[in-house]
């Protein structure tokens, strides 16, 4: 997992766990830590507002940078981008979507979250996306050199805190703009979908409704068990290719053993065409294990260039490479082949570079390693990964010793909940749409059926993740129009619902 | 208001104002800080089951300071009483009782809580009385002295804090009986009852329900006009006379010329029996004015001690002495005598401390100065208290003066609501009973009509501060006795509801 899109943690765990395990080398291990969510792959666009089709004013909010305390702190700017050219206004209590930024820029959100943008003009709705704080360009102290720089100055990155300046910066602007009556509805994909969700639940005052896209909120404790991400990705392989998913099964050995020959770490760094040397055998395997995983969150039935480019059902393409290596191959060389499609699709790779910045301090991890503990394991069967339990002794050292910060793996679901979430939403909650496809990982921790007449879980079989809120496309499937159609007609009933209230009460 | 039961940060708001109205001394001022609640009348119970009726354990949680941050902080210890006498357990799901700690020691809320004790048996409910942090044995950073030495060790003084302590002891501790499938029904009383309401709101996954006693949760920004606590103090001694109600009027102006006068502050001293002699009209007037909204908050029918020896509806006894006082006496005499009633009903006194201690500490003042910012006028007209308009300005002033912390009057109603509560209630929480008598000049800033089927005013016309929370007694006219019922069925009703539930899903 030591790519660019490798996680920090992963190789602190690493680095702490190897030592106990290097005398039996064949235990290579998928990470202990979830695999990230996609927002490590947003980057900063530099010139937001040419050569793209969304258009946006760029305007900064003063936050406090501890909602929860009077601490005397630095405020810090929340970057958001705001479009009104659809807007209706207060006199017509015209909509606010809010998209609940997550853990990357903004401004790679709003690009990719293309649903808020089709739907918005057929409301008449505002279009707001708050970036998450410690992120992009809304770092507190000034700087993401100095917000990252230690425990201390991370320790505001919480969900809550996220979710509070959502709070705080929409009540602020609705009053200085006398749309004190315009119903607010949020969106969010992945984690930000989780805090679409929660922030329903929480800000319920704030919030109409809230949908939820590929949203795993129950991925936390005991409440799904720690082998489903893993499985989810392993049977997308074995759908498409069950000697597909034999022979990346199979390859783990092949890599150990591999590596532990003479000259084995050199050899492999040329089989899998590596820029630098391989120093372990474990940076391979989690370079290929981060690619597995997420080519299954974007196994899209279109191309797509989300996080990287990639064919349409990109892990076909994978498995008929892999399955169609030139006979004499050796089984590295076949995995070789597979991953390539990942990693270098356009062919315009000459060598691989397995971690850019190892180190390098990473909002996600931080949160990994404080809130959003979830628990992963490999099933010895039913996976293709190396068979590993979840071991969280292990991962509480890595936190600490990488942020000396200690988690607090329960602090979620007493906060948002979790357990039994069936009935406890059913008698509370209300207007949230969980929308997850089957393909997606990270469907197993989310809600995948309806709980009340306006709790509804939106599931296709063939979804991978938050794809209902990418741009809608000439090549998108019937079961896509379909699922956002039906998004469009209840966020619709939510809408029409609350002015028929709002007229109630004008009435009386 | 110079009493031991002033707030200080009205003493500090007089320091501040008083100077630029030295000039026009008629212009005597009612707090522009709501009169506290009754917390600040607890008192430590040194031997907690001894004379006493009700039995409980007592134990300590160690909680984390700071639930929204990672800060590395030293954790506090949480007291909280636990009574498991009659709980039926977990094979029976037995219900369990929680009363939200306000801002005082636990043991006397929970003396002066009887309700809970009463219903508990019938029930089979365990009852939990945990303390609310910074107040009485539960102290950060070891003592009260290191807790409250200046804004940044009280910085962790907030209402979400306290919920989050309650939320994160009632999952321990279920976890640690195995009780994770009985219910929590919560209780509270005036700032505890607004944490009883807002905890049902934001954890509905921890407590099935919440009787909210005159809570105020509407008390803030423009919700509820400014005036309207003062009106019902004023309303409380018209409907007694309105002869005592003129003459309580009019006592401000022949207080301040009287003060105006040569030896004027020794003659008042001497009229009001003080101990030491006054060094302005406004130590006085705060004095008189915090016995008057003491008086209405406690004006209960039947003799009682919960902040001071009082005979049944005291007000009608103190008018009677105001308006019954010998032919010839001053007007300020007869203010004497009325007042006597409320500081000396036991005839105990022989001369009276305005103020203990005006330079103390007060957790109700730190949490008053910010987040729990009501705005308090009293209006020319229909107040019996001096005139004054609620100035924001000079109230932030003091609080930077004193805590050298700036308040957020908005911030509570972002995080919990208030504005347009009908609506967002009813179409999101459940389950929720707000009592209020509306003799209790809290009561205007509470909830007092239906929301829906499971959100319920209970409203008694006689009723005063959380009178329903006390232990029934041969006294109780029958309004209250039916309140109590009422209460009892609704709460009955959510736990075979949740049994129900519960029993549903074993079946399938």
């Amino acid at each position: 997992m030591a790519s660019s899109s490798v996680s920090f943690i992963i190789i602190i765990i690493t680095t702490v766990l190897l030592p106990s395990l290097s005398s039996q080398l064949s235990d290579l291990f998928p990470s202990n830590n979830p695999p990230p969510f996609l927002g490590k792959h947003s980057h900063p666009i530099k010139q937001p507002n040419h050569h793209q089709q969304y258009h946006y004013e760029t305007r900064y909010f003063s936050q406090p940078l501890d909602h929860f305390s009077f601490l005397d702190l630095p405020r810090f700017r929340q970057l958001y981008l705001i479009n009104t050219e659809h807007w209706v206004g207060p006199s017509r209590s015209g909509p606010i979507f809010l998209y609940c930024g997550n853990e990357g820029d903004i401004e790679w959100f709003a690009v990719n979250t293309g649903f808020v943008w089709d739907i918005a003009p057929r409301f008449g709705a505002m279009i707001l996306f708050p970036e998450h704080r410690y992120y992009g360009d809304s770092m507190p102290f000034g700087s993401k050199e100095e917000a990252y720089r230690n425990a201390t100055t991370l320790s505001y990155l919480t969900a809550e805190q996220a979710l509070a300046d959502f709070a705080v910066l929409i009540t602020n602007l609705k009053k200085n703009l006398s749309a004190e009556g315009c119903p607010v509805v949020l969106f969010g994909g992945s984690y930000g979908g989780m805090l679409a969700a929660w922030m329903r639940l929480k800000y319920p005052h704030i919030a109409i409704g809230a949908l939820a896209s590929s949203a795993p909120i129950l991925q936390f404790e005991d409440i799904v068990p720690p082998e489903t991400f893993y499985n989810i990705v392993s049977n997308s392989f074995k759908r498409e290719s069950s000697s597909c998913f034999d022979t990346i099964k199979n390859s783990w050995n092949a890599l150990t053993s591999e590596g532990q020959k003479e000259d084995g770490l050199k050899q492999l760094s040329k089989t899998f065409h590596l820029c630098q040397e391989l120093t372990s055998v474990q940076g391979l395997s989690d370079w290929l294990d981060s690619a597995y995983s997420y080519l299954a969150m974007v196994n899209y039935p279109y191309p797509s260039n989300f996080l990287m480019p990639l064919p349409g059902h990109p892990i076909r393409e994978v498995c008929k490479k892999i399955d169609g290596s030139p006979a004499g191959s050796s089984i590295l060389e076949h995995i070789f082949n597979g991953v390539s499609v990942y990693y270098n699709y356009t062919g315009e790779v000459d060598c691989f570079q397995l971690d850019d910045d190892p180190h390098g301090m990473d909002g996600w991890n931080w949160q990994a390693c404080t809130e959003m503990v979830m628990p992963m394991s490999s099933d010895r069967n039913t996976s293709m990964f190396p068979a590993y339990d979840w071991d969280y002794s292990a991962f509480r050292e890595g936190c600490q010793e990488d942020f000396q910060v200690t988690p607090r793996p329960r602090w979620i679901t007493t906060e948002f909940g979790g357990h039994d979430i069936e009935h406890v939403l059913k008698s509370f909650g209300s207007n949230i749409i969980f929308s997850n496809g089957l393909l997606d990982p990270w469907s197993g921790g989310s809600v995948l059926k309806n709980i009340s007449e306006t709790i509804i879980a939106l599931i296709t079989k063939e979804g991978a993740h938050h794809i209902d809120l990418r741009a809608s496309s000439t090549e998108d499937p019937d079961w896509l129009v379909e699922q956002r159609a039906t998004e469009i007609k209840l966020i619709q009933g939510w809408i029409d619902n609350y002015r028929k209230k709002m007229k109630a009460t004008f009435e009386i």
